[in-house]
């Protein structure tokens, strides 16, 4: 990875965008590696991925885009893992993953701490040498100011809620937009809210399922990452199915993850557009 | 398929009954080749299906059923192909997915009649010489006197909405119970009501899917027989969803239908049980 | 889809290529409504897409794009239905999904023709206007010779397979490469050749599938297009799985001839490059 | 759990066996909370499993049922969690999965040790005070002595090969029929054996997958227990399917082993019956 970059644009549309782009990447000797863009005509909206190879002096390129794209949203950063921190309840199953791809490096992120409500999940962490932090959720005010203290603490590019069974305040969530990413465990908009497994139960559904979405002040409301669902049929009683769910659970947050750490992910209108 | 019947059987759980069942079976000599049974504990409710081969009196095991199960909603049927009328609208592809299936002996139902509130679909069904009635829809009242008339005439086992793009009203609902089959285009319960693609599109989601299920009095709320869902991403337009969907539409509608036309199917709580 | 044109490009990879082939689009004054790129990195292998919208002179833009190109394919054609040639043997579902597609405008393609070894089909097809031409395989040398005229009268872009169940011969094939697609009853490379539903059943799979790849002279091993799985259990005879299988061969074939039907496939190293 | 029971039958078919059976059944007061039966017609062969409520003497009923079934295999256990020895090398996904599971109460199996021919995984199995031993694989016949001595310590019911990448001998395999539960990187019965990610790739398959099944003698043909696929693209090189793969072997090996440990899989004519 080393001198590979990643360039994210985001515009009103125009004729000639790609062109005048990677004009000024050519101008820079750089090579496209991978490129990908996407239009939304309805909204007249440009959006470009480009994977870079070679060595490139960030502030300068920006400074050369930003001349002919004064309204764009230009990101350009070096391939690099994300520092991430983790809010959870009581559930290992997608926390565990998470901690186990990050001890073999299979994360695409760094794991600066993990926070919790509960102590059930300290001992999980700690084994892997992970900083635990209980935060009791007397209070809500109190919880939020404690727990946002400690991310800031850590400078985290991203809060993951690994299956954190708390809601978040309009406050708590401004705070970090864009940068909250939630695993919810129903095929949203189905069953938003609390004990989605229950809800499906009593609603008879054939297949049930989990998304990854960004936290917005909207419960389970924001822009929608990666989603995915299993068969269930009669037999499955609400706890078979949240037996059967933590499985997808984890794995659509880790392919929402994956997304998102290596850059390809846009949010725009509440949606998002994955290149 | 020669003397093969299907024995139905839903009642009150308590010890012994599948012994009890099968013995009155063995006793008149018959064969059970294929047999399931289902608890639901919770509602100490007993579902069982058995495939039974042989030859019988169905009057009198229905009797000696009757009288060690004497509160048991017992069917025994041979099985046969399930006469159907069709109700559609528009839209060509669940509809002449049936047509196809049935002119091939693939559908294990024989097709009465189809009636639409448009004509857009007369000719394909004429192609295939299967009666179509038109029924204009101007008062809903008239519309659904005149199709419930025609569906009369055929005394079908099902009535399938094809995607027939109107709600039926109460009165006509209960006509019919657990008879008419529809496929809903949304992974239900999200999506509700009309324009479920402008719905998924609108909220951003990364799947899409159909839903078929009996209709009851409440919209698109009836038991679920079947469901299933494809990827989508952003560079789908509610356009392009519907196209994808169809598929989908097709496919959900053909499972749910085999697996009713196969007498697989028992309704309970407003939702199946299917063994 | 006035004025809307597909440009594709496959070449060596070099530096400054899409600016460079954006650069003769931008100075043409055309839009580029939809851009994708991809790089077989260890082959060295450029790929590009790109949507255009404008007025344009394809014979100018194409020796612009030569010069700068000269060792590169380049395809710039208006976007438009395909016309195709269909063979088929005796099964009903994937040809009749095409033509009840084709007659609602959903195929994005005219089917000029259908040719069989059987008559069994002669029917469902003269329903769609559509010519039909049986060619007996008594011998496969006359067969092939008289198929291969009937195509040739219709100058297709494409062939389609849809359930055609002989083996063509390398000369028949060489004779259209990458313009003939099948549908093969198996996710490939499993269960090639005959009786795959038997192979599978004999093999005790809990997934059967469809592949629909172009054909080349090596039985069931050209570039791969498009493929999907469904479950299956023990319960599953051999014609059980058949049956099954039709309606995710339908769907498979349906979604690999909407990628090649709207300019998104390179071949390459008998692999498919889809942007 | 208390008080529930698993009887497993398997026997040459005949008319009222399950008349005969939940005949002794009820005669000794129980009850069947769950009952599946499967009869592989054209093998004559019977298959029944029954969930048992109530208290019992092991013994005294498998006596019965042997009297009345004199060739049949009868298994009848109390549900309980099975011991299991896991065998794996160097990569941690599926091991860490069922670790975590274990560790949480959700695995129902006990793991009593793990063995592995490299040293890489020691650390995370430390971590979760589970016994691990290194055997070096210099020489096979060395290599299985010693592995087989460790698993007959602990007298586990199943050995759980969790991407142990060696090819066992046909006398270690013979050792433990029917209780070797591997998982195999591709859907087999395509890409049997090494690298079957790389085979994937040159092959350009537009889904990968994974097959949990028993192990016999013959490499990756033992009776498949569960299978399931993920989508790839042109964009996906070995590494990437392999890292892609990863979570899908995971879930098939945990759904896999689900089914094994509640004592739903009878193997018979190297294929699974799972009831």
């Amino acid at each position: 990875m080393k001198n590979k970059w990643v360039l994210l644009i985001e515009t009103t549309d125009r004729q000639g965008l790609i062109f005048e782009i990677t004009k000024i990447l050519a101008n820079n000797n750089l090579n496209i590696e991978k490129n990908n863009e996407f239009v939304d005509v309805p909204n007249n909206r440009f959006f470009m991925r480009s994977l870079i190879n070679g060595e490139l002096n960030e502030e300068k390129i920006k400074l050369q885009l930003q001349k002919i794209l004064p309204n764009a949203i230009i990101t350009l950063k070096k391939q690099a893992k994300k520092d991430i921190v983790i809010l959870a309840t009581k559930e290992p199953h997608a926390l565990g993953d998470m901690l186990i791809k990050h001890q073999f490096g299979n994360l695409n992120a760094n794991i600066k701490a993990v926070i919790s409500n509960h102590e059930i999940l300290k001992d999980l962490v700690k084994k892997f040498d992970i900083e635990f932090f209980y935060v009791n959720d007397k209070s809500r005010q109190e919880h939020e100011k404690e727990v946002s203290k400690i991310i800031d603490k850590f400078s985290p590019q991203y809060v993951v809620l690994a299956k954190y069974m708390l809601i978040l305040s309009d406050d708590f969530v401004q705070k970090y937009p864009n940068k909250i990413i939630n695993i919810h465990h129903s095929f949203l908009p189905a069953f938003i809210g609390a004990s989605p497994y229950k809800q499906a139960f009593l609603r008879g559904v054939k297949i049930i399922g989990a998304t990854s979405h960004f936290v917005t002040k909207d419960l389970d409301d924001g822009a929608i990452i990666f989603q995915d669902v299993v068969s269930v049929d009669h037999t499955f009683s609400p706890t078979d199915m949240a037996l059967k769910g933590k499985d997808v659970e984890t794995s659509v947050l880790a392919n929402a993850l994956k997304l998102v750490f290596d850059d390809r992910v846009f949010v725009y209108n509440n949606k998002t557009v994955i290149l």
